[in-house]
Parts: C-alpha cells; structure tokens; sequence
C-alpha cells in the first residue's frame, strides 16, 4: 500500500480525500509502529499529525513541534508539509478545491468523534464514512494482558466499578461505554505488552448499572488470568449496545468515536453527556499510586544519576543512539522496571531544536563537544510512571547557551514554585512559566506541563498547563509535568522537566507542586548572576533533596560526582 | 411601584417570577438613577446584579464585587442576597421550585440577548416575553447630542461606515445592526449627556451595505446638530427591518438583544454570525485617539496630584464625600474636562473593603487616623476616559498595611512590566498579576484589568485581563487597567490601578504596556525590603517621569510636594 495506490483507490471508491489520524479506535497517539499508517505512507515518525489524501497531491499537517522535522522525514514530492498554525485543514481544502460542496472526503468513523467530523462538516465538507479504505488498524500479532496488582494500583477493580455505578445511579444514567485505553486500563485495572512504550490494554469496556460489564478487543491473549468480566471481539460492540435500546447512556463524545454515537443513534440510547468519569478519577492519585510513585521517582534518579555521571566520563566518540540504549540500561537494572515511558529523546547540538525529535539510525548524530545535550526520558515502572528532560554540558558550552539554559531554569523554578488558589487551571498557570523567557523575547513552541499516568500513559488529562485553553482546574494528587524550554534552530535545544505532584499549600484554599523527579540539573551550565537569591536558593535546596534520596544507592565514585554535582551554586 | 405590587401583579399576569436585569435594552449597565428599577426596588446600588421576583420572595443574585454591599442596602425582610459564584439563578430556582417546567419567569426581550434566554430555557425554566411588565426603562427627561469632533476621534463618522460597509461586503452580509450604546457612539461619533459618567449616545443603528443608516433612540435632543442619517424612535426598529426580509445581517447575538432575534426570524432575515465589528475598531485606539488620551491623563495626573497634596495636609476632619467633591473640584479646572467617569469611590478604612463601594449620604465616613483611603476615580475629557486607583496612608498605618501594599505594589509591577508574544489573551496574563500575591495565600475577587473607551464607557471589551476565560487577544494600540488588590474585610481595602496603553516591544512579535496614568504612588506604604532591585528601578523610573511631566503645571508648593512624593526609594 502506497500513498499512489492509495490515490487510485480513491477515485474507485467516489472519494475526493481521505483523511489518515495519527490515532487509533481507542482514539491514542499511541501505536505499534506497524500500526502507524502515516509513518508508513510519509516517513514522518512524529506523534502528531493528519494526513490528507486527495486524488493529486498528499498533504501532513503537524503541529508547531514537529515544523522542522516533518520536512526532513518525508519526501517533498509525494507529501506536503504545512504548520497547522499557518492553515487548518478546512483553510487548505477551501483554498485548493474548487467546489467544497461536493468535496467528498473519507475518514474512518471509528477514529474520529463526533466534534472532529462536525467540525468537518460545518464548513460544508461532505464527510463520508469508510472504515476499510485503510488496511485494519490494529496489529495482528497477539497481545499478553496482565493485572495491575492491587499493591500497586491501590484499589480494586470491583471498587472502581461500584464508583462508576454509584455515578451512573446519580446522573440518571443506565449504562456508560469507555473508548479510551487508558480510562479501560485503569479501571479494569488491566494491562497488556502490545505497545512498546506504554502498557495499556486497549479495549473498550461497557459498564451498566446493575454491575454487568463487557470488555471489547481484539488480539487479545487472556487466556492465564481471570478477568472477571467477558471480554468480546471489537466487532460484538454493536449487538452488546443492542441490549440497551431505549435505555440511557452516560456519553462523553469528545471520548468516543463518531461510529460510537452512530451506534447509540440507532439504538435510541439517550445520550446524557458528561466527561469520560474515569478519566477524571484517574488524574486524581490514591495515597497507594502516590507512595509507589514516589519510590519510582527514587529508583529513576538513582538509575539516570548513575547514568548522568558515566556520561560525564564516557561522552566522546558515542552517538545518540549509544547513550539512549546505555541509559536504558542503567534502568533496567532498576527493581519493577517494565519498559521506557516513550522513546528517548537524546538530542545533540542542533537535533536539541527539534522539538521532540528522538535519534533513530537514520538520524543518530555523534555527541558534539562543546555543546549541548538535550536529554528527554522515562520508564514505566510497575508502580509509576516517569518522565524527566535535562540539558547537559558536553564539554565547555558557550555563553549564550548557558544564559538561555539560566532562563529557562527561571522559568522552570517560577512556575514549580507557584501557589495558586483551589480551582485555577493549567492554562491560567501557563504565562507564569513563559514571563521570564518573553521578557527576553522568547518562548516555546509546545505546553507547558501535562499530566501522567500510575503505570498507564506518559501523557494524560483532563488538566493541563498549556496556552491552549484548558477548563479543568487543577486539584492535590494530581501529577504533572514541567518543561519550559528554548530552541534555537540550527543551533541547540534547552528543557528542562521535572514532574510534580500537587499538594495542599500551608494557605488553606491554596495548592503548590511537590518535586517528583529527583535528578540534579546541570549546574555548569547556570550563569548565576541572571538568578535571584530565591531562584538560587530554590536550586540548591532541591539539589540538597536530591543528594539526600539518591546517595544512599549509589557507588562511591557515583556519590561523589553527585555530591559535585548538587554542591550549593 | 414596590417589590410588592409587582409580587401581586406576577399573579394576574400569569407569572410565577420577573427577572429584573441590571441593564439597559443597550445592554449597558450604565442606567441614569432613575433608570436603576433595581436600586428603586431594592436599594442596591451596586453596578452589576439580577433581581428575581417571585410570588412570595425576591432575591438578589450578586457576585463577589457586591458580596459585603449588598446585605447591607438592602432589607433583609424583604430580599435575600446570594452571590453568584454559591448558587446560579438556575440553582436557586432548582431548589426553591415544585416543579421546575411548568415555572412562567418573565423577561423583557429587549434586555436579554438570546444566550441569556437559551441559559434558562436549557434547564427548562419557561421563559416568558413580558416587555410591559415593569416601567418603561428609560428615563423621559431628553437628552441633547452632540458631535465628538474630528480633533478628537481621529476618524470621521463616514470613514468609519465605510469600514463597516467593506466589512459586510466581505462578510456577504447587506445590513448591520448595532444594538451597543458604545458601538452606536463610537461609529457615528455622537455622543450625548444622557449619563451623568458617560457620554454614549444611546441608539440602535442600522447600517446597510448601501451606505444607508438608520439610528433610533427616545427622548434625544438632536435638533441642533447635523446628524446626516434618519433619527427614529425605538418603536421603529421592526418597519426599518421590515425592508430587509430576506437579506442577510452581519449579527452579533451576544451584543443583540432576544428580541431583535426574534424581529430577523419573522422577517426571514438570514444571520451571519460575527462579533460586533465596532467594538473590535473601537479598542484599537487611533494615533489621534492615542494623542488625546496622553493628553487627558496628562491633565487627569495634574488634577489629581493637585488634590493628593492638598488632601495631605487637610485630610483630617474631612468626610469621603468631602474629599471626592474637592477631587471633583480639582478635575472640572482641567481643559476639557467633561464629567467624572464614574461615581468616585472614596473608601475610608474598612469601607475599602467593600470593593466597588462609593459613599452615598447613607454610609458616608470620615476618613480615619492611622488607616488607608483607597480612592478609585476618573474623569472624561473631550480628548480621553482616564480611571486610576491609588491607596494613600493617612497618619502612621500598621506595619501589616504596609506590607500587603508592597505585595499589591509587586503584583501591579509584575503584571506592568510583562512582555508577551502577539495572540496572548488578557486571561493568560492575569496569573503573572495574580502569583505574587497566591506566593502569600492572598487574591483579590476581581478582574485585573478592563479595556477603556475614548471618551467613551470607562469599561469596554472586548479585551479583558481576567481570570474568567476571554478569548480576545491584545493587539498594540489597546488601552487596559491594571488594578490588584487586597481587601480585608472590616480593616481595610488596597488597589494601585494604572491605564496602560498596549505598544509594541523591542523584540519583534512582542508587546508590553506602557503607561498612560501619571499620579505618584504613595511611598509611604512601601516596606522596601520586600521589594526586588527590578521592582525599586521600575518604581523610581515611573516616579521619575510622573515628576517630569507634572511639574511644569504644578505650583511651587505642589511642586515640592511632588518632588517629596517621587524621590527615590
């Protein structure tokens, strides 16, 4: 299958364009790489983006983090690039097609909400369902499911079901049906090996109020645990929801399918809309989920930190590549690691500017003294996630770079010590991050902070701190991220990210961020006299915390470069 | 006309409940006293609020602004006063109905857009079309118009309709409708003396793209001037939109009242749905708009230095309404001085706690030893609106005082000093105002900053520095308020408020704020420990060009005062 098969295929089937996501049914980012049709067709290795068809040209639109990227993995004469901040989709189609009217454009109904086709629709684009234009979406090659242990998970399935129940008693609802993965995951309290970055079980789970529940997905292996419940084939989900004809639904349809909503048209399943409940469950850590993700954080510093000081010795001569599969080891070592959170991100010199670029072997750039290595990792362990970005000297950085690395580090500090009153949301906490970068003139092309998964996804919501509007206010136990950052094309890159948890502040009504990540950052790269005494204080204190918990579990030799390393500034 | 009768006529209409809208078929709540069917029924002067009317009770729904004020205009035997950010409209009906879809609540169309309508008719509140209920709304006493002269607006009334009539023409649309008062006047540039604080001219408009136009207002005086297009009653809106049927309308339906909704569905008329295009024109000021506004708070800084000098050394013994009568005083000498713009609020200890208080005969206080006097006030010129809000000690205040003074000193300076990448939204930049003050567990119940008109409404949109989402962003050439505050309930209340024109930064695709009020802050209330070397340069730099500008108009005592009152920190 090829982007000119695929354009041939489109004149058979009467379609004008067809649209490729770079999601699945489960509506994730997150796919097998032989699941990821725009990767396959373009090239392009990004997380984000949207393919369009059309019978003579093949555009991608990307974000602004993936500007600089997309036109270096794909092949300019088979797909165009544009910057979803320049033009939408609907600007491009209107500008390139002569009748919108009859533009008749495919997409796969079960991978797009019903907001995502309305939007479509509004601006006159006529929307055509057709679910087997593109080869089957999911991978055939067979997934192992396993438990999320109730050590680590802290409560059991049978308790989160009874929460969802009591939920469905008071919003008057009959039943509730989960498209997400992760929502699934979490409240089934199940987990599986198909991906290689995150261990979700993708399926969907239809709960009702008398306790019946059905799980829904395809190769599956669960045949060495007890499940509890049925777990059916995808294709089940329209004669299970059949059962329920007439009866009400507890909808969140920004979290499932448009195909999904077809469904319970058809059924006359009354839609009582709300947000997907597990989701904002999920964000909201039990002390058992908080204990282990601590103990994670401890085991991951102790793990990178061991790493950062073998890189400190063994830089030269070694490639993005080496390092990312070195610092993988170093975590592997580590007690209930399970697998890294997303792919590595070791960025040296000028591939630190593209903003979540990560090496692979057509990319792999030997590390390059006298610059900067941007460093963006995680794991999953068995009783936490995390996820971690530090800029590192490599040799003598020059004054530019370690003023703007100063800057960034202002702007990290301003935020991870912000109070803010019970109900504020990320998107009002986001400027606080930025001011110090805009008064120089600068900023970052991408969020602010997002939240994170207990062994689940390395990026979750509902909250989060973007300049993007975001309504959900932030709450205690929930856990985020923050990652200001500068990028100065053609030059280098600077993150740095630490993750959080939110904590009741010493005000009542007032919350505040609590470290997580306990990894020292680069000192050798701060120019103190851009820091307040605050800002300094804030710094070595953190690095004090960190030199407390990690010493303990590392070799001499490691113990002195970190006791080096978290000196006070 | 009391609470009462209107309780019993309820009955005989065949209502259960009246909901009396703080506004003005402009949708403005800048009412004459005799317009304020609130104030006249319950005593409530504060300026925003709704009164529901019910057969056996009447409820003021208030928000955080009115919280303290409102319980104490108002008879508790008569009205009960909730806060909005408790219990919504919907919520207290909800609660204190049988059965919610059989209650009748009556509006006047003309008052409510149809958002409004929508709000209470989504939670099945029967919502009925009572335009006679209460008296007619607007005062009978006429007003005379007049021109706002081309020295002034920078722009003539027929540039402007062109601007509209291009504008409609790359909408498809053939008409416009105006329902603002301020869009009205800014358009036509009319203005009249129907409000004691603000000059708009109070009319509807139509605007077609033929370049005919149509106003309507009652009770307008408009003999003496050339107004070039028709001036009809208000009762003439439905024949004029009659010669429209079928033609499309350039309309706003949150600046549009229900009722014209429902005049365009008789009459076929198709919507295009857009923001109210003047009030966008509006809040770009114009170089000459820009010119004139430096100007009156060049004047505006006189005056009001004038009267702190003189309130210095004779504040003792004097009321709130004393000094806010010599404050006026000191204004009406300026040049082209035409009216306050708004009821100055002179808040004497504890009275600066209730924020938006002014004193009336009835809660008038002397001002107090050893306390604050926040006093907010502003003044229109020909040539410009001015508003600035400054805290001044009196005798010797508490250490305390001091100290949330800095801190409100410190988030004003934060806010003020901002840059931020074109596209920001007021509600990105009001934590950067907000931090300083949640770093101490402190936050003011208000927004931080407000556009203002020329010569126009003190407050106008549509941008907004708030913590209540604002979609609008800032563009160069806007004016805004910056004004935190700290407020402590039965001591005292603080704000520090400049207006603050919106210019381009050094760095390209960057903007910052520049001010535009010349008035010292009192120094006397800062504890300089507290404040950063950043903070002291930015204080002493403001204080520096205050004393510049002012003193060539200053005599030599209030020279020296002001000399004192601007020297370094």
């Amino acid at each position: 299958m090829t982007l000119f098969d695929l354009q041939k295929k489109l004149k058979t089937e009467k379609l004008d364009g067809y649209l490729v996501p770079r999601n699945n049914m489960f509506l994730s980012q997150d796919l097998r790489e032989d699941e990821n049709l725009i990767l396959r067709l373009t090239g392009f290795s990004g997380s984000d983006g949207t393919l369009l068809i059309t019978r003579d040209k093949n555009i991608l639109f990307v974000d602004g983090r993936y500007e600089l990227q997309a036109p270096q993995e794909t092949n300019p004469k088979e797909v165009e690039v544009f910057c979803t901040k320049e033009i939408s989709i609907y600007q491009w189609l209107k500008n390139n097609t002569q009748d919108l009217k009859r533009f008749r454009l495919g997409i796969n109904p079960w991978c797009f909400t019903s907001a995502q086709k309305d939007a479509l629709e509004v601006n006159c684009i006529k929307v055509v369902s057709a679910p087997d234009f593109l080869p089957p979406m999911l991978s055939s090659t067979p997934a192992n499911i396993f438990e999320h242990e109730l050590q680590y998970a802290g409560q059991s399935r049978h308790e989160k079901i009874q929460t969802i129940i009591k939920h469905l008693k008071d919003s008057h609802a009959d039943i509730a049906f989960f498209s997400l993965a992760d929502s699934v995951s979490w409240l089934f309290n199940l987990r599986s090996n198909a991906l290689l970055d995150t261990p979700i079980l993708r399926a969907f789970a239809l709960v009702s109020q008398d306790g019946k529940c059905w799980l829904f997905g395809d190769n599956l292996n669960s045949s060495h645990i007890k499940l509890d419940y049925p777990l059916l084939a995808l294709k089940e989900v329209p004669a299970i929801l059949k059962k329920f004809k007439h009866k009400k639904i507890a909808f969140d349809s920004a979290a499932n399918s448009f195909a999904l909503c077809e469904l319970l048209q058809n059924n006359e399943i009354e839609i009582i809309p709300q947000i997907d409940y597990c989701q904002e469950l999920k964000a909201i850590k039990n002390q058992t989920e908080l204990t282990g993700i601590r103990q994670a954080h401890l085991r991951d510093g102790v793990a990178v930190t061991k790493f950062l000081c073998w890189l400190d010795k063994n830089w030269q001569g070694k490639t993005e590549l080496d390092i990312a599969e070195r610092l993988h080891q170093f975590r592997a070592k580590e007690e209930l690691f399970f697998s890294e959170s997303f792919t590595t991100i070791a960025a040296s010199g000028a591939n630190g500017a593209i903003v979540h670029y990560h090496p692979t072997a057509k990319t792999n750039a030997p590390l390059s003294k006298d610059s900067l290595l941007l460093l963006d990792s995680g794991a999953q362990y068995f009783d936490g996630t995390t996820d971690v970005t530090r800029t590192i000297a490599l040799g003598n950085p020059n004054q530019q770079m370690a003023e703007d690395f100063t800057l960034v580090l202002k702007s990290h500090i301003a935020l991870n010590t912000a109070h803010f009153p019970l109900g504020t949301t990320g998107h009002e906490l986001d400027a606080i991050a930025r001011a110090p970068l805009w008064a120089s003139g600068q900023d970052y092309n991408h969020g602010t902070g997002h939240g994170v998964g207990c062994f689940l996804n390395v990026h979750e919501g509902p909250q989060r701190i973007s300049h993007k509007g975001s309504s959900h206010p932030l709450h205690a136990q929930m856990i985020t991220s923050i990652e200001p950052g500068i990028y100065k094309e053609g030059q280098y890159g600077i993150r740095i990210e630490n993750l959080v948890e939110i904590v009741p502040s010493k005000t009542e009504g007032y919350l505040q961020f609590a470290n997580l990540t306990l990894i020292p950052i680069d000192k050798r790269l701060i120019n103190k006299y851009l820091l307040n005494e605050d800002e300094i204080n804030w710094l070595n204190n953190y690095h004090q915390t960190v030199e407390q918990a990690l010493s303990p579990y590392l070799s001499p030799l490691e113990k002195q470069w970190l006791q080096e390393a978290c000196s006070p500034l």
